[in-house]
């Protein structure tokens, strides 16, 4: 079984992370679409281009079924994405349903709150997902914490600074709401790195009982392995011994590829190829 | 005549507003490479893709001068736009030189300090361009300050924090490189949105005589004045009442361009077409 994982950058390393001891027996293909990231600041209609075309890839490759393991593409363009990869009878899991259900799980006050770019808030499509679960939430952009992952200030004070501000308007709106928030979902690929800040904030801003902090990285790799054939499944028990095979591609410097992408897989991110996407 | 002016976003309009007022008589097209921004995080072949594709779409509305008023493209790209404006005719004028030549017109002790973005710097080209002229410099990558000033963050503290932390170790490399710089080069079009809170910094860090601020923007208008044909300027000269016209053009949302763009150019942004260039 060859699995797609595909993220606008390294972010979605995360959630193959999850993926590799799960689903041991499978061949990944990641694809890191860095020429033309970030995702989370453009819009729907150049998002879906990108997200299309990129899904596009991985299914030339062989691609049996593919993840979106981007908050932003999940939430603007998995309808496209599913289109594309339905002719094929690929199935697609996005990241946002997973974040969702994850939350209704550990949730008992039924409030969430959601951080994510840009993008994926406007798309409102965090609140849609909740509120099919019977979930009310508050969605919150704060478009500065993937670059400053980028630039590496994981522990930085200016970061510490910057999710405080970040979340103390979260929690202004929520007490403006009448929410009772125990579940916090960190929508997009890049802030599971900083989850100890994160985590810090909110207990700051929430003394008493603390908003959870809820990585949607996990709830993805258990949906892909619901969904995936009851054939590979079984397949996967039996031969858990096996090691999963991972090929990286990237769209752009494929040597800033393996030096980011090793924070966020927890391990060498081996050879990565570059690919042109057209951009 | 028919004034292409290009960059990845809306940093460019600064440009524009200096080359407005200068060469009056002008049509200016306006294109800002939205879908693929930023420029300055990516390597240099994904660059000088993009920048050929953009300035080819500026050759092909018919300007007859192009002016790359973006400096990770001026830096990475120029050659290979030179090479696509060649077959036309048409001459190309980047941000690097005029503001390398600006620096060497104010400076007396012949040290520059430059801040840019990290493919800018790596690129070296502003060392290079100093080095031209006689003078010494450092390159500082600052690559937060782009996000913020996109964030809206113009005033904010933790922008002069992250300001006060980038020209910190400027200041440090400077002290142990022996230099006594006193020109400062914004070497970034997003840059002088933050000239209030650069220049504030710079003064706390070298209190005695502060390095004065150079914006390469009025250097570039300059340059491109003094290169257009004789016939053009002359032209000008004689009907300095006629109002410039400009029309823009954005490869992503039209509607943030003109939002973020008034903010550059100094006065509203009018109608903006959304261009595919195949990203």
């Amino acid at each position: 079984m060859k699995i797609g994982v595909f993220d606008s950058g390294v972010g979605g390393l995360t959630v193959l992370r999850a993926l590799l001891p799960r689903i041991s027996n499978a061949e990944y293909l990641y694809l890191g679409d860095t020429a033309r990231l970030p995702y989370g600041s453009k819009s729907q209609a150049t998002i879906a281009r990108y997200a299309v075309s990129s899904s596009q890839f991985l299914i030339d490759q062989g691609c049996e079924f593919l993840v979106i393991a981007c908050n932003t593409a999940s939430a603007l363009a998995l309808e496209e994405i599913r289109l594309t990869a339905k002719p094929h009878g690929i199935p697609v899991v996005g990241v946002i349903g997973p974040g969702a259900a994850a939350a209704a799980a550990e949730t008992a006050t039924r409030d969430a709150l959601v951080i994510a770019t840009s993008a994926t808030v406007q798309s409102h499509a965090y609140a849609a997902a909740c509120q099919l679960l019977g979930l009310r939430s508050i969605e919150k952009a704060c478009p500065l914490l993937v670059p400053l992952v980028e630039e590496g200030w994981i522990g930085h004070s200016v970061t510490s600074e910057v999710v405080r501000i970040y979340l103390s308007e979260l929690h202004q709106q929520a007490v403006d709401a009448g929410l009772q928030p125990d579940t916090i979902v960190l929508g997009c690929t890049h802030y599971p790195l900083l989850r100890e800040v994160i985590e810090t904030a909110v207990a700051e801003l929430w003394p008493g009982q603390p908003p959870r902090v809820i990585d949607s990285a996990e709830a993805t790799a258990t949906e892909v392995e619901r969904q995936l054939p009851s054939s590979s499944a079984g397949e996967n028990a039996q031969a858990g011994h096996v090691r999963a095979q991972a090929s990286f591609f990237a769209t752009d410097s494929v040597t800033k590829f393996c030096q980011l992408g090793t924070r966020f897989l927890g391990q060498p991110v081996g050879e990565v190829k570059l690919v042109d996407l057209g951009g």
